[in-house]
């Protein structure tokens, strides 16, 4: 126990729109406990955000059997959904944070160092959100990932927020209903439109990203406006990876909630590019954490500032 | 004035999703006083909802050269966006409100009794949000305004919205940039994605449809994407009067802030059926209340309960 009590242990976290993930690990990354939570995307609900991320560290510390106090000696790396935003990223980095250090990256950049174990290469994710990032040579590539309604197409959200437009339209008369109709509405508890606007709440991601696996389902079954839905869905993420593609990175890994389901509607070509994610972006997170500081101590062990 | 003070007064407000209109009128409908304020969709903000009634009541009260205390005095009707939510309505009329008494109908139903100085008749919105309503023989007719982002086509937050997902993709190289491009970026003062959503804030309906004109303008000198995105919203528009004119009534009016810019797309049937709106929703709002107000009146005069 001594030696661990010296030891450095580091905090890797992956926070996304639905999501929280922590990991707690050794200086050889070797995970000693795991933790989860809700919503961290930082752009969304900075006080959640900051809630799920100690919610997650706490649960990690507490599965590694440590208490609270040990977060002080924490080298912690937060991946975090909206920190793109240079306003969102300050606003994370002024938090008066529990642990040693701090690292704060987009949740793309751990996911991508976490898929190919710190080299170069690409990520496309589609979970609630959908967005792309490669980084090759020591340049970024960002695409996608505007967050929704705007942006995000292919995403979980989208693909709900798709399939509620055409129920809609249904039960105004101004589309033809078909099987997904009814099992959106079924789904949803809903049996008309203010009641369906009720159950989804306002614009609320998570919420219409539920929906997805519904869709998707419906479109292995032959389902038409489900099928256009996913197709389009599909087509979009496909562009993704194509223009991640075009970087050159080695690898490319398509990651989240809807990458298992939206593999049999990604063209041939896509389909070629992808390689498997090697390690979850906690783990990712972890890793940057360790370069840090790695970096902070061959700074202060070399004397200079 | 010993008149004025015995004589009923009446408040008719209408309430969208940008802003609340109120007027004092006497018990002839004549207008004594106007007030404006901020958004009323109660569905949205109850509270800002119930600040903005306040705030433009008092307005025209000020206006009307009466004090707050007169409002004890006013028979009032609310048309409030949001409250066909039942729950939504059940709220608003648990509000302690500082009138005689108060009756809550939907903005739709105090613009149509507006447009057509309380008789059968039919109207399609297309403001902020967008949605259509009739009334022929007693029976209503409900289509579209289920609210933003999934309802609400062919209004001014979908304009907005779908030009912003033009821009994104252009920003992405995934769509060529047209010159709606560069005038959405300028609007905005925004230079790039993350700018651009920082600018938007998150889902606000009211933010995109400030661009709804700039959608209209380009469409006008002939922009390839601007006039496809009109293209579908008057289309929709066109099919929400269809489906209103279906119902017989004797007449239909096309009202909100985007009626105008609309009318050259919409298609030669379309145009057909419209009818200018004969008073504001706000004049509507009044009517109802005189109707509640009479209906009130002459039940305590005959001693019935």
């Amino acid at each position: 126990m001594a030696s661990r009590r010296d030891a450095p242990l580091f905090l890797g976290v992956d926070g996304g729109a639905t999501k929280c993930r922590a990991v707690v690990t050794d200086a050889h990354g070797v995970v000693l406990g795991r933790g989860g939570s809700g919503p961290a995307n930082a752009f969304q609900s900075f006080e959640q955000c900051i809630r799920s991320v100690a919610d997650a560290a706490a649960k990690a510390l507490a599965d590694a059997q440590l208490g609270w106090e040990a977060s002080r000696g924490l080298h912690a790396c937060l991946g975090l959904a909206g920190v793109n935003l240079p306003i969102v990223h300050a606003r994370v980095m002024q938090w008066s944070h529990p642990f040693a250090d701090l690292v704060v990256a987009t949740d793309l950049r751990v996911a991508c160092i976490g898929a190919h174990r710190g080299e170069d290469g690409a990520v496309v994710i589609a979970g609630t959100g959908s967005c792309g990032y490669a980084i090759v040579d020591g340049r970024e590539t960002f695409v996608g990932g505007h967050g929704f309604p705007p942006g995000d197409q292919g995403s979980g959200a989208w693909f709900g927020l798709e399939a509620v437009r055409h129920v809609l339209l249904a039960i105004d008369d101004l589309a033809e209903p078909t099987e997904l109709t009814e099992r959106v509405l079924a789904a949803l508890q809903a049996r008309d439109a203010p009641s369906l606007i009720e159950q989804l709440g306002e614009h609320a991601a998570a919420e219409y990203a539920r929906l997805a696996p519904l869709v998707f389902a419906a479109a292995d079954e032959g389902d038409e406006v489900a099928t256009r839905i996913v197709r389009a869905g599909a087509d979009y993420i496909g562009e993704l990876a194509r223009r991640l593609w075009a970087a050159k990175p080695p690898r490319l890994s398509l990651i989240g909630g809807l990458s298992e389901p939206l593999r049999r509607w990604l063209a041939a070509d896509v389909v070629a590019m992808l390689s498997p994610a090697l390690d979850p972006p906690e783990l990712g997170s972890v890793r940057l954490a360790m370069q840090h500081w790695r970096g902070e101590h061959a700074s202060w062990a070399s004397g200079l500032p």
